[in-house]
């Protein structure tokens, strides 16, 4: 069985050895293993995959238990093949209701084989969604209109939550929850194409690039900054010369964008492609 | 009626003043006028577009020939809406035949309301699609496989050409036959989508990125290196993860890329685009 | 003669004929001539440069200022080599103090053989420097923060400026205002490496790549978006790994920035260089 | 004492547990430590930096010689602070001659506290240095152009070379052998400044830029085609406007590039900075 093992831990000293230890003491194979340390922004972390008999599962669950009491790493355990219960997703989102609206209805149609474990968001716009589709909804907002990112975490964790969606959710992510869900558990749906157009206002850009093109993008979120765009889906639609501006966001937020953030969840749920040393692989072709 | 008339000479002295004073005397209006001065490429050249009573066409193109023979310019007056014939297309191709066979196919059926005037080309790849079609082959190929521009621009000349169709014709052309056919008469397919992935490999470059999404460009060439790309059609496809690049290629090559030329060019033949200052603008919407 | 002739007005017709009329008649010669029309800016201009025997110098003023009056086009004719007095300079800033205070120290100095015709800003925080080199202080302030940029060219206009200089002047100059100083009138002070570095926060930018070097550019504001950078002069300086970013921003603004826009600026006071063409050529080399 | 310790693979199965093993087992801590999978170069290699106590120096070398004889991984055992020798250096030309030049005189003179181990080519051009300098001749060189890679590294592994210096090298290093001297070993000389011109032919990007500014850069080889550029020196130098390319290039490569790489190697070879994480840090500051 596979295990991917997250660590991230207040220097990078001790960060990968009791780890490393425990797993080769059960008798597991290291099959991916990356470091992290970068001082500005105080994030040391650790990923690992692992292959692991299953019949030790509960001493490598116990073992990480103590390590993490002893050494106060903030450590994570998933088994992204487990067969004995769907997947559960947390839908994140802001303002804009058209992609989780999607993926809540993708899983409820069962077009997405998964659960929805929760609807967060850092604003009360989308709330009538968690009514709509009977999904426990969590309120990170903070007054000042930013985010409390160890909430979001923290209700994740206690759900059992596989993979964090991240449906025009307009908070970026720190690198330590990057790290602490990392190994392909976050994917985002940026309104842009990947990556020709990355900023904030995509559609703006490409406009003023005077394309007539416009996409959106699916994709794993990797925790350096660096890193390249693991992209899962992309779709895209054309205009005509003289199309407005207003006309081209309109298609792509009520049309394009959910289509594309409800196929890349989907492949990811359905383990068509996962991320596999930064880069996304097909598992199936 | 609107004329464009486009000049280049030896320098940028003396280069204005003649057509100006032909034109304003004959009561035209200047609605346009561009001129272009690079020393390092001995470029000098004058776009102009003006509207003149039909009434003085004789006179303004015997005007323009008495300049041409006292000064020396190479001048060329075109009327983009004349309506007593179909615009005459010249086709340019190198290598691939996938994209002039379907302008050719495209006009044979109609749906591009134009004459095929001409098979250009510096290569004998596309010979046959000449004998296919029924259309004038020139070969411009030299020895070391470069390209005879100026036979080019001549047999555009002598056959009456309206639009000058790059169906991948892998020669760059020069900045004198870009002027010589200013104002929106030369119209090239890009093989990747713009301005995002210009170069020559456009599909290796899209694929280095990891995209999921390849395109094609129909645009007007502009005689200024650094001018923006006049987009006149862009298509788009996408793959799944795995897909391998010569299959993306593949597809790219007999599906998208003769699509998006066709279109691109019915556009313009039908005049529903038109170049602008140096902006493609939807004339009817 | 020399003369640069710009024009600005409602729409595009009739923005080209008078002028050219009144120069050809008055036998002068078009050595230079742009226009420019951006219907979604409501930007229509014209740009002429001439040779005219400075004979007809007061015939041109007078047809211009009867053109003006007839036509509603809001029109400046410059001279940009006249003899008979120094080049006058408006020296636009905001919040820093270091390139104006350079700029105007090099004046007195005589570095820069020009006069200071005027200190104008948004903000009070270069009041003093005003009042220190004894330069007319001109406050285009408006209470939200931003610049009342028709009052900025008014005072340009009844200081007879030659040039406007930006010194770290904060705020973008409106399409309209950059051409009615078209022609190579309007110097900027960018203080990152153009075009590698050309947002707002350039040292950020730069820092954010890991670069080692830094520097500023002083170039030409030509009125197109889409134009290419025109560089007067660069400077540069390189730091060893590890310096903090406070430093590089310290010394670029005290010693880097104000270095560049002087020597810049006297390049184009001691015209040495200047615009041509929408390209910075060299005159003395 | 700190040991950096790459393995390279035919696969990415048992390539990190050996080494993870032995390490652990002498008493090491594991300070960082990276895997790398990339199927389509068929390249699976890893490095990892661990603390061990010297006294178990030569245990390490037999275990690892025993790991390396079992499993047919190419594995290396570095010691980056070794105090008993001079690093030694293996430099890598092609047709230039300065910068190999200027680190050789460098190292003569004592600039550069190391020791000229090799000078290694694929061309004949610089083999007169070597007998300047009396230095070894190493001509990796092939009828085609092309170059022996495995050759190289043989090269180095015989000498013990600590550090190769890519002086104008021209071809592209392999993934397998950037990843053989992993860590902060393999030293290059661009001769643009990066990120912003990385091409082949930079003064020549820039120059079409309109940059009046060029520059060099020294930077560590990162073994990983998306990595950014880890920069571990810069210099530049700015010119008039109007100065020929063919000035800009001679001025480069005699003056600019010889200084920006024999400052870089020597911050290396001093320990002033060194490669952490993928990233540049000063060690003293």
């Amino acid at each position: 069985m596979q295990y991917v093992i997250t660590a991230v831990g207040p220097d990078h000293r001790g960060l990968a050895d009791p780890i490393v230890h425990c797993v080769t003491q059960l008798g597991g194979n290291i099959a991916e293993i990356q470091m992290y340390d970068h001082d500005e922004a105080s994030v040391f972390s650790m990923l690992t995959r692992v292959e692991l008999d299953p019949a030790n599962d509960a001493s490598l669950r116990q073992s990480i238990a103590e390590i993490s009491a002893r050494t106060g790493l903030s450590i994570r355990t998933w088994m992204p093949r487990r067969l004995d219960r769907k997947p559960r997703l947390a839908i994140c989102c802001t303002l804009r209701t058209e992609t989780p609206r999607a993926v809540l209805a993708a899983i409820k149609s069962g077009e997405i084989a998964a659960e929805a474990a929760a609807l967060i968001s850092n604003r009360q716009t989308c709330r009538g969604l968690a009514e709509e589709f009977d999904v426990p909804w969590h309120d990170i907002g903070r007054p000042d209109g930013s985010a409390d990112d160890e909430r979001m975490i923290d209700i994740c964790d206690e759900l059992g939550v596989d993979y964090v969606i991240l449906a025009r959710y307009m908070r970026i992510l720190p690198p330590s929850s990057c790290w602490k869900y990392a190994g392909g558990r976050i994917i985002n749906l940026h309104h842009g194409l990947l990556p020709s157009f990355p900023g904030m206002r995509p559609y703006h850009d490409a406009h003023a690039a005077r394309m007539l093109t416009y996409g959106a993008t699916c994709h794993f979120i990797v925790p350096e900054l660096d890193a390249g765009n693991q992209i899962i889906n992309q779709t895209t639609f054309t205009v005509a010369p003289g199309t407005s501006r207003d006309e081209i966001i309109r298609r792509g937020e009520q049309q394009n964008e959910p289509a594309c953030l409800v196929e890349g969840v989907r492949r990811v749920v359905d383990r068509e492609v996962a991320l596999h040393f930064n880069r996304v692989v097909a598992l199936k072709v």
